[in-house]
């Protein structure tokens, strides 16, 4: 299986041309005049009165490969010019052998890798994936250059000279970035060293993460022992996406077991309903199986945005929906909602469920007795991994759209496009106009024969043909639209009893949109609203958020004072009212307000 | 309206009679075993070898008023020699002033009456209510003279040289002491001692408690303004205690008024079904109205203690039942679990849901997110409080029985037995036979001719004779038994919908007992147990347990690996099966179990 590049498909129309037109207007630019601000661009130029973080250089490398992306169909000169000044202060600073790290250079010279957690390589990694897009995008390969230097002498001193304190980093990410290195460039060492690292994970003890040990960071095995997604949730999809490469580039079958199993530990046991994952705020982590609190999800934005990558990466080892079923679940909720809906603020974290009263809780006291996560968006974080990350993903989105073997097209994901394919040695033009996620109806067209696997996606019940893993397979022929309409209707979904604070209790999906309901819509008491389950839904336009709604009938209680009362007695009758929910990824739109996804039904 | 002294009522059979014989025959020595083990005892010796904390005074204080109220009924010379013993120790140890406090003699002496949290008014208090129940119960007054003494002391320092680095206690307690060292002594200058504790608090800005501030012990407003319950449980309940009692000494309206909105905030917003208190840990405290989370309840046992006390107080200004309901709840049922159906063990936080799974929820870092109390009873903990405060609460349970005015007896708890009221000038024995709370069934009979008030309890539906206030009147008739029969039948209770975590949830009730599940009757998930809200329960006898139970029909899903499912698929059908549920107060006592208290119904 061949991964077809996003470069050269153009989303043209839709959905997802909306979200990329609102990174290229708002998103690039309030990320760098936040990253501005905080001293983030001014650290490259060494300049000692900002006091650099030692994640600092990858926030912004994921800047420099979403303007990278950008750039594919519409160059951005003004953001060109300050990754090209990014670029010199790289080549100037960089320390002679090729090392380039702002944190380590300037405060901790001493310390260089001696510390596995301090991000080192976590940042190479993330330069080496700019220097690389840049150079696809531009042309322009210094960056590039520079980061192969810097790739030597990581090989040098890991492998090589093995004078380092650690021997896999704390945080990953040079892994999967290696691997592209090697795809750009050729060159079979960086695939190697790629390998390296994932091989030697794990297999002697390390540094752990202070208070959290070191299944904290995927360390507590050998990777092809580990079949339980654990530790924190980015590094962990981080690594598997590196698992997956390697398994495929070596047909390394024990690996790809490995990573069949933990993809099947997140999807089947600790996935939110929204394709977040990482429960936990404590390390950021992955927790126990069915562990899903929807207070105080943590679900970080990059965690989803991992998992559509990892899963995307499974594709390639295994032509089965499950995995694009899992990159649609992440890319149409939990990632989607880390944006607000005028691309200038983000969240770090997606609950599943806010009530601003219960951070009220202590008001007599100074905290609360759980860890809450914030119910606003912000336009930067003090670690701001999300929001840069969001900006190298929505550009390039359509690298999920499609694979190929030597005679089939495999059609993931449904975007209006148009792009090309280089499938058995010629290119072949493929487009899809469509209205996904708001409509079922698909036409895809090619301008050569080909065979098309399209994917049934798991939320569509009526499809009826013949389907191999998932996949419905048409001859296409040239220039004749294949039109395929998979009906929408929105639906109810429970959860295993086993996730505790889900039980009793149904979500709203239409298509592979998760629906929420919000205050705004309902008025307060959400968790008192119970819908109508045998009720029609009506569908809705909201004008001011510009999503679809859906309408339902409803019941709650009338108001009272009484704090308990016999179950039999009138005044708690629930009288009949309606609920309208909106699309999960549009909720925290209009300020605080309740938010549910899970609802009590009648 | 005038108390009646528990000293002269026998409970001679039934529920309490039992509780009150594992109270001798266990309770009492465990608790004793249990302190002598870890210094409390030797530390009266002025042992520096043990490392005593700053409360430690309190908990043998409060373990020799148990003994006291023990001995009313029968002697206990063991135990008796082991408070003489004591007590000679606190003889000989004080400060000639009069002072005795076991930490700040040893620990910190240059200290006296310097920092206002370190409890040295607390266990004085203790001390006080000790020496006066010794007293009344043995008629050996050396303990009682030593407590005038450091009362005289306290007033000196406090009221007259006015040289302490605070004007009120941190922890509330010395202030109800002083009461009764008044109602025992005859002394006015220590009803006024306490007036001025309670006038005082909240006047001057004082010492704080560190991160929880003056709100944290009841110091941020005047007393007679603070209208909301609010801070650390036990003090408020304990300062309430002291408000009422110098409400009804002196006529005070302003006082009054503030304790009836006080309880009202309690009784109405921030009291858990089971008459738990304090919603949350951080600080042991009240947290904002209809924040009562089960998982993560406090509910420490003193406080559902103390409200039962502040509520009994609030009967001698107001003869209304809503007092006494609140008591019934709370000694049945938040009380009540706080010990052991063996005697040996204590919860200090008595939760109303428990999932012992949740406990690994992170199994992958260190910690949980959210702080979740412990699941079974210990025999000790390292702040005591609880387990000698329920030796000393139930052999005075009888208490709470009755008051009275010049002509009436009001009746405000039921329970099998045999006492003295003193009414009008004169004795009145009264008995009561009863299976109470297992049976509504009351028969009471007086020696003589008397008006009897009769509170009918908030559970009972069924009477339907003419009521003030909750209190059905009848002339009684020397030697001819009033029989009044409440019907008991099991109901449904359903919470007020802005208590967030019961929403779409109902409780189980059968007379004052609210019932509650637990896995070892009913397998684990007992979340997905739906009752069966329209079939009737059938009531049995738990051999083990000894306790009734009740079973009704019940729902639940078959197990399933998936993870989300359309709630219109077949495999997620509910199945009928039937659910048993157990008394409240009989949890915890097979093992660590699965446990809840607000059900699902169907």
């Amino acid at each position: 299986m061949k991964q077809i590049d996003f470069s050269r498909t153009k989303i043209n129309g839709g959905f997802w041309a909306q979200k990329q037109n609102l990174v290229r207007d708002v998103a690039v630019n309030a990320v760098y005049d936040r990253f501005k601000e905080t001293g983030r661009f001014d650290a490259f130029k060494f300049d000692k009165s900002v006091n650099p973080h030692f994640f600092w250089d990858s926030d912004v490398a994921k800047w420099i490969e979403g303007v990278a992306y950008l750039t594919h169909e519409k160059r951005e000169p003004r953001l060109e010019a300050i990754v090209d000044e990014l670029v010199a202060e790289i080549a100037k600073n960089r320390d002679e052998c090729g090392y380039f790290n702002i944190y380590h250079q300037i405060i901790e010279p001493e310390k260089r890798f001696k510390i596995r957690d301090n991000h080192e390589l976590y940042c190479a990694g993330h330069l080496i994936e700019a220097g690389v897009a840049y150079y696809e995008a531009t042309g322009k390969r210094e960056l590039l250059d520079l980061m192969c230097d810097y790739a030597d002498y990581i090989e040098k001193r890991f492998v090589i000279d093995k004078d380092t304190d650690f021997i896999t980093p704390g945080h990953e990410e040079i892994e999967l970035a290696l691997v592209r290195l090697y795809d750009c460039t050729g060159e079979k060492r960086y695939l190697e060293l790629a390998k390296f690292f994932v091989d030697e994970r794990g297999v002697n003890e390390e540094q752990g993460y202070d208070w959290a040990g070191n299944i904290y960071n995927q360390s507590h095995k050998p990777v092809r022992e580990q079949f339980t997604a654990e530790g924190h949730a980015v590094r962990a999809v981080y690594l598997y996406c590196a698992m997956a490469d390697i398994a495929r580039k070596y047909g390394d079958v024990s690996l790809k077991e490995a990573c069949e199993k933990l993809f099947d530990d997140i999807a089947e046991r600790k996935m939110y309903i929204t394709g977040g994952i990482g429960s936990s705020h404590l390390g950021e982590a992955f927790t126990a199986p069915y562990d899903l609190p929807n207070l105080v999800s943590y679900t970080e934005s990059c965690a989803a945005l991992g998992l559509a990558l990892f899963a995307h990466r499974m594709l390639l080892l295994d032509n089965d929906s499950k995995y694009a079923n899992v990159v649609e679940r992440a890319i149409y909720n939990g990632f989607l909602s880390s944006i607000s809906l005028d691309g200038k603020s983000y969240f770090y974290t997606n609950p599943l469920e806010i009530m601003p009263d219960l951070h009220k809780r202590d008001s007599s006291t100074r905290d609360n007795s759980m860890w809450l996560p914030i119910t606003q968006r912000q336009e930067v974080f003090w670690c701001s991994c999300c929001p840069p990350n969001i900006v190298r993903f929505i550009p390039s989105i359509a690298n999920f759209l499609y694979t190929c073997d030597d005679n089939t097209v495999y059609v993931h994901q449904f975007m209006h496009s148009e792009g090309t394919v280089s499938i058995g040695g010629k290119d072949v033009k493929i487009t899809q106009k469509t209205d996904y996620p708001y409509d079922g109806k698909i036409e895809i067209c090619t301008d050569s024969d080909v065979r098309l696997a399209i994917r049934i996606p798991d939320w569509c019940n009526s499809y009826e043909g013949e389907t191999i893993k998932g996949y419905a397979f048409f001859d296409a022929k040239a220039n004749e639209p294949i039109v395929i309409d998979f009906e929408m209707k929105p639906f109810f979904v429970g959860a295993n009893p086993r996730v505790a604070f889900d039980c009793g209790k149904y979500a709203v999906q239409n298509g592979p949109l998760v629906y929420c309901m919000e205050s705004c819509d309902n008025g307060k008491m959400l968790r008192d609203l119970h819908l109508d389950a045998g009720a029609d839904f009506t569908l809705g336009y909201d004008e001011e958020l510009g999503v679809p709604t859906l309408t339902i009938d409803a019941y709650r209680r009338r108001e009272t004072d009484k704090l308990y009362y016999r179950k039999a007695d009138d005044f708690i009758d629930f009288y009949k009212t309606s609920a309208t929910l909106i699309p999960y990824f549009a909720f925290a739109n209009r300020g605080e307000a309740e938010m549910q996804v899970w609802h009590f039904v009648k």
